[in-house]
């Protein structure tokens, strides 16, 4: 088995934005030669696969402009400086979709870019949903609809494209995994 | 249901490297007022979800410097310019693990970050390996270790967070649920 550490020489931040930062790495690779790397650093986010006690999946519909899209997401959102993934996430389910929930677990974290962003997401499994009455407000630049979904119709918007994301597609395929194993 | 679109007032590029490029745009949102939008453009990728003979599923142990981590993964690469995503998960194929394959299906596509990036991956499904006498080189900046995993091995793989990856994570929960559904 090969080394397969990369050291970093120097580290040169390009950008430092709202969402993301870039920085420039100069590295040596495990040959002793050296390499540029781009680096997209990420505060992490939290994503809720939130099941209502009708056994339906509580999605958002909403425009992406890094796709020029509109496409169909479990609730998600990211991290504020220094809060807890738990607590991102039962705020993010309340601001994006009005549901407080009862039970709260992480399932599984992830990182979706590893060729070139650090970002991670944390996946909790929401249960127990109620709507809040005055439950908090989007951030004043989100704009989403609510869907709630059956497994079946969830499998479609895959079909169709219209739930295009990999964290959406992993939770969906973790409930028809669910339902496979239970033998329905 | 309410407007989603967001329409792009100004885009002024900040960044063009060699794997990502970086946009920042002024768009109006729905309700008329103006947000800025930091957007990643990427050329797109593919992974492959490759069965040997034995059943196992063939990855990659590789070190990512976005991380400073060495994790395992399906093969996977960026799509060159004008690459057709078939020619490019054969191409990947062959430089990260050595093997050709008689047999190449598009499972599915999506997008791993759309809150701030376009990168799309194309996944694959790879059967009918055979190594490959003098196969294509890797990049001169990679370097893997080969891993050829059981299902048992790559969800204990899961449970460790060697494997730690949003496309690797669908691949195996994907193999897992082919294994439920055939109900073994």
């Amino acid at each position: 088995m090969g080394r397969l550490e990369e050291k970093t020489i120097s580290a040169k931040r390009i950008f430092s934005g709202k969402v993301v930062s870039l920085e420039l790495q100069e590295v040596e690779l495990p040959n002793g030669k050296n390499a540029n790397r781009e680096i997209i650093k990420h505060p992490g986010a939290v994503a809720i696969i939130a099941i209502t006690d009708e056994n339906k999946i509580v999605m958002v519909e909403q425009f992406r402009k890094a796709l020029d899209k509109i496409i169909v997401e479990i609730p998600a959102g990211k991290l504020e400086k220094g809060e807890e993934p738990a607590v991102c996430a039962r705020r993010e389910l309340e601001e994006e979709t009005g549901y407080e929930c009862s039970q709260l677990e992480l399932l599984v974290s992830f990182y979706t870019s590893p060729g070139f962003a650090d970002e991670i997401v944390h996946v909790y499994i929401a249960k127990g949903l109620v709507k809040k009455e005055n439950a908090a407000a989007l951030d004043e630049d989100e704009f989403v609809n609510l869907e709630e979904l059956t497994l079946e119709e969830a499998l479609q918007y895959v079909k169709s494209q219209k739930i295009y994301d990999a964290k959406t597609m992993f939770a969906v395929q973790y409930l028809q995994l669910q339902e496979a194993l239970a033998g329905k």
